[in-house]
């Protein structure tokens, strides 16, 4: 072997924070408070918070490699413990307060994290968790001062009593690159949900992609508001990404309606939004009813569902942004693709992949198609913070080439450019032939009078189902106007049985439509 | 431990050349020919011929960890023989042709290296080499066709053949990140010449700053014009970060005059120019000559030599750029930083240091000054692509707390941004007290009608050294008006004692000036 060596650095998180608070010390964390309040540190003062946190949470006996839970909207405060579990080598559970308590309560007695961190508002959901896990020793109360503690908590205590008794220093890092740094279980809208454990090592390579200038282009004179949840998806990476620049972090806590969105944008200087799509369409209906511009804001990343090309128009005319789109999943990190500023705008594109992420395109079997480009298939990806084996399970997440399943059609276009046509288990199945409700979707969402649309099958005695469109509209459209959209662009027998219109489309957890309820409000025939 | 994976990835630099042959095929590396011609290729197909030069090497005994010393410019041949040596996990051993025979010899026997790859028009230094170092065994000649082998060479022949005989398959990638890809001596402009040894992992988290919109923001939709040689600190890491993102990559070949830069600029819509800053007063006084504008040109990034601020203006207006300046060492992979297109233009300012480098400033016995920021030091680095152990050195380049000292001497501004403001070794002692030539050389080189200018110490009976400058001007400037630009802006015993007109200002193999043959010429006294 030749002789010399090149200096150790482990790719751990706690180095973020840690160059953040030394090289922009005044750069600031601004988390909106309710009535319209902000509350504001800046990464040298958070650091010192977030060590005593982890001061905090070793005293009441968390070591490396532990789980702590968390409950909480995107605020300082959650900032500050993920930082303070992740930093001393613990494991951040991030729980999703869109779901019941039997669902959050399956998933702590699967990870086993004895602590419990939430937004105090969320103390009665965290009450209902605490009565169904007698493990959770310890529910800690973040966000608000002087909340009541839930009924029956076997130790429930707002968190900022305990650091200021909380003594001693905990030292971060030290271990291992690739040990876990988080837990977050999949929204499963497609079966039951399984957990993705992140490595400090895979979500720091992901946060290097963030920065790049062909993909989120995070940069430090950015001001970045983070709409996407921190308790889903390590919001999509954005509080390791900010700190990396020491860019501006802007966090909405538990508001992210259009009225409290446009004021944080105003007030902070926000160059940059990120959410997905129906956020916006919050932000921009806020603004067409009242009035009033965004001068600051320059760029809006999309993700987490297919953005309609009409409501892209309108959030980039209308906020005179570039909206960039972006296709990543929970077993992602949760980052895929961004399109890069430097393509033209584009809907239904999401950019090709950094290196560090691989595309293939299979059949259903997985069959790698013979041809890559140009083509449609079943999406596979292969990278480095891309799951390998869920926790919980013994056969590994990907087939026997090491690639992920990712359960979504695409198509890949001569450039390279990723296209996703929809998800394989969205397909509706009409005469033993498949009919794909998102390119129906893509169609009829490409109306401006349409704000979002969904297809789903309904049951059919003789066509076995037949698809049906539920739309919420912004304008005055007729059925016959939606259906003769379709005319010739789509096959005749893929043409919905039946329209709905809905007041307001359900959405799930993520965000996303909410296709589950939706069939199992319509697709019983 | 928590349960779950995700995916292994090792950081090896040969994933950047199969990212660019799969994602962007047809992007293209075009090289310079003699004459003014041009040679090019897409990604995929220098993928595969550079893995037949790697099935040549293995033919030649070549296996994991072997040294292959190339001497060579910025071609297309040589960046195929890089990703063949390095991806077979080979050490690519750049060898620097503006060095003797005896220097280079020197380095070879350290190394080891039984193959030579050079340019065919250096065969005769090449053949000086081998007269000097019997363990070379090959010889092979890149860049020409038909070119004589130098006499008395054991086994010198055109690569071409060799590779059309070529046979079997050499796997890339397989080892461990750590491994090491690179061996590169610095410049020796302050001490004997000196191994840095280059892992992948290093350089492949070097490439990741690369790609940074803070950093040098390379994007795919971008063709970079690399003059700065890949036979030195990796070309700034060029040849890793245009594969990595699918960017055209274009080499200059032997020459970089500015004649022969405005011809590619022009004909290879090149938006990003990369080199030191006489390369570009290179230009500008060709483009002042003959007319002729650059459109496509954006940016220039400059590094390896203080930037004076009326070069810096004059490129930045004759060309229509915005100029970015760095600041790196051969021991830094070899950028440190960059200053972000986000940042006011300012020649003094090397911009803030990205995750993954930090910056200290101690005093002449590297101690930490106590104050950081607004203060002016012995400069320090650490960081994931810096060099902890020279080759065939036993002691760390590093301090006890692994800072590595660069010699350097800097500010820090109250944001955090790097200024460098001399080189610890180039200090002149006058009467017991320090002066710096670089703040004199700052100063004088501000004046318009200067376009290199130099202080030295010379020997001086009274005062042990007196400063004295040298200067190469592009227009009438009187040494009255020469010292008069110094009077209130330096002390007045810093002023210098004489001034020399240089028709030329001699620089080292690097592009920066030769201080080492100013003081061996002016500095006798």
């Amino acid at each position: 072997m030749i002789d010399g060596e090149m200096q150790a650095f482990a790719l751990t998180l706690d180095k973020f924070l840690e160059h953040a608070a030394k090289w922009r010390p005044d750069a600031q964390v601004v988390t909106a408070r309710d009535g319209g309040g902000t509350e504001r540190i800046g990464y040298a003062d958070l650091m010192v918070r977030s060590r005593r946190v982890s001061a905090m949470l070793a005293g009441l006996g968390v070591g490396v490699g532990d789980r702590v839970a968390t409950l909480a909207w995107n605020s300082q405060a959650h900032l500050e413990a993920w930082y303070a579990i992740m930093g001393m080598g613990a494991v951040c559970h991030t729980l999703n307060p869109r779901l019941t308590a039997e669902h959050l309560a399956s998933m702590i007695v699967q990870s086993q994290a004895r602590i419990l961190i939430a937004s105090a508002d969320l103390a009665p959901l965290a009450g209902q968790i605490l009565d169904r896990v007698p493990g959770i020793e310890h529910l800690l109360l973040i966000d608000a001062v002087g909340e009541e503690a839930p009924q029956g908590a076997p130790s429930a205590a707002p968190i900022e009593p305990l650091l200021a008794e909380a003594t001693g220093e905990v030292v971060w890092g030290g271990f291992d690159e690739t040990a876990p740094c988080g837990l977050c279980f999949t929204s499963g809208t497609t079966g039951a949900p399984k957990g993705v454990t992140y490595t400090h090592r895979s979500s720091f390579l992901h946060t290097l992609r963030a920065l790049q200038v062909d993909g989120m282009a995070i940069s430090g004179s950015d001001s970045i508001l983070a709409v996407v949840p921190m308790f889903h998806a390590n919001a999509w990476g954005l509080p390791f990404a900010a700190p990396a620049v020491g860019a501006k972090l802007v966090l909405p806590g538990r508001h992210a309606d259009g009225a409290s969105l446009a004021r944080l944008i105003a007030a902070e200087a926000v160059t940059v939004g990120v959410g997905v799509p129906t956020v916006w369409l919050g932000l921009v209906e806020h603004l067409e009813a009242t009035g009033g511009e965004l001068p600051s804001l320059q760029r809006i990343i999309v993700g987490g569902a297919p953005m309609a090309p009409a409501l892209m128009e309108r959030i980039e005319q209308r906020l005179g942004v570039r909206v960039q789109t972006s296709w990543g999943m929970t077993e992602l990190s949760p980052t895929g693709t961004v399109a890069p500023l430097s393509a033209p705008s584009q809907a239904a594109l999401s950019g090709r992949p950094a290196i560090g992420v691989d595309l293939l395109l299979t059949d259903a079997d997985g069959t790698p198609l013979s041809q890559q480009r140009d083509a449609e298939g079943h999406l596979r990806v292969r990278g480095a913070a891309v799951v390998q084996r869920y926790f919980g399970h013994d056969a590994p997440a990907t087939d026997a080439n090491g690639w992920f399943p990712t359960g979504d059609l695409a198509r890949i276009d001569a450039a390279g450019n990723l296209m996703i046509t929809g998800r394989a288990k969205d397909l509706i199945k009409s005469g033993g032939e498949w009919i794909n409700p998102a390119e129906i979707e893509a169609v009829v969402g490409a109306l401006p009078e349409v704000s979002l649309a969904a297809v789903i099958g309904r049951s059919d005695a003789k066509w076995g189902e037949r698809p049906i469109l539920l739309v919420e509209t912004q304008g005055e459209v007729s059925d016959e106007a939606l259906l003769a959209s379709l005319r010739g662009r789509v096959a005749s027998w893929w043409i919905p049985d039946a329209i709905y219109r809905l007041q307001r489309m359900p959405l799930a957890s993520t965000g996303k439509i909410d296709k589950i309820r939706l069939r199992s409000e319509y697709g019983g025939g």
